[in-house]
């Protein structure tokens, strides 16, 4: 597939934040994709493909700031295993972006694609927070989505910029994109109030 | 790395069950590559190696069961999917093998990879069944182990063969290796009794 990658400048980060997003950011795909042929949906298939290249980008960060991390053969030899843990995540956002790409190539789920994903207990849901949404304002503390619906918020699409495991303290905005996981009932109440057709959040 | 493959010969079986073991073996093998390195944990890395083979086997017998089963060009287009997916499956295996093998190779657990792992609230584990454990005899069923203590058995190796995602109506043996997933004291307690230093089972 061809790779629109972004235009790397080396910036000073360390190598443990990128090596956790590119890590989080895998396992996130993973699941984005197989949802995303599950329910035939194409805005979830291209979010896979767009955080394909951000995968790509922190992958040349990571790389090059290793190499200036390694002063001498011992920093180089522990860091070989840094290194070959970050090319794996890399692996695993390809292999999701090749999922991703059935979609949006119209290549057409198979039903035999859909048997097998099926199969997951737990969905996975892409919403977006309405201005007139409960949700809008208020921070993940306060919704306490997990204890009252079943619900983890996984990631938020904040101007096109990526939230992965969003912290309590964080506060949803009209515009949000969410990526939730949990149970299909939860799932179903998440979506309607994020799109403000229902109004109270229940306890 | 060389692969040691297994001779490979045909039999009819159907593309579903190839496929969905594809799946959930990559799936497990994440979960397992892990786990060995969070805890350097050298025999569940080789069972990552293990299953590495297996996927590889697995994956040419879809590609013939794929070909034969595509009659026209209609079958093809439409088996396309699958078949991506399946080699999807094998990439996410793939990189499973890279990172079990940075622990069977002994290039040592750098402390991010630690520190970025251990991030997973989920524990899994690995234990064998010994003889005098109550757990041998029983099925899955009986034991009731989710309810019981919050675990799930998501693969028994027996006999060097993988049961993934075992059946309620499955037998435990003396002998059997589970690989568990579950709340850390749920998964300690399972461990206890497995091993036979914990006789009864609590409800």
């Amino acid at each position: 597939m061809p790779r629109r990658l972004e235009k790397i400048e080396y910036k000073p980060i360390s190598v443990r934040e990128l090596f956790l997003e590119m890590k989080n950011l895998s396992e996130l795909m993973i699941d984005l994709a197989y949802s995303a042929a599950l329910f035939n949906d194409r805005e979830l298939a291209e979010d896979v493909l767009e955080l394909e290249t951000r995968v790509d980008t922190l992958s040349y960060l990571l790389e090059m700031t290793i190499m200036i991390a390694a002063r001498d053969a011992e920093d180089a030899e522990a860091l070989t295993g840094v290194s070959t843990v970050a090319s794996a995540a890399d692996k695993i956002s390809d292999a999701a972006a090749d999922i991703a790409a059935i979609i949006t190539q119209g290549i057409g789920i198979h039903p035999l694609i859909t048997a097998v994903f099926e199969k997951v207990e737990e969905r996975l849901t892409r919403t977006k927070v309405q201005g007139n949404s409960v949700l809008a304002g208020k921070n993940l503390d306060e919704l306490d989505l997990a204890a009252r619906m079943g619900v983890d918020i996984i990631a938020i699409c904040r101007d096109r910029e990526w939230i992965i495991n969003p912290k309590e303290v964080e506060h949803l905005r009209s515009g949000d994109i969410l990526i939730a996981r949990g149970a299909p009932l939860g799932v179903k109440d998440l979506k309607e109030l994020a799109e403000g057709k229902k109004q109270r959040l229940e306890d």
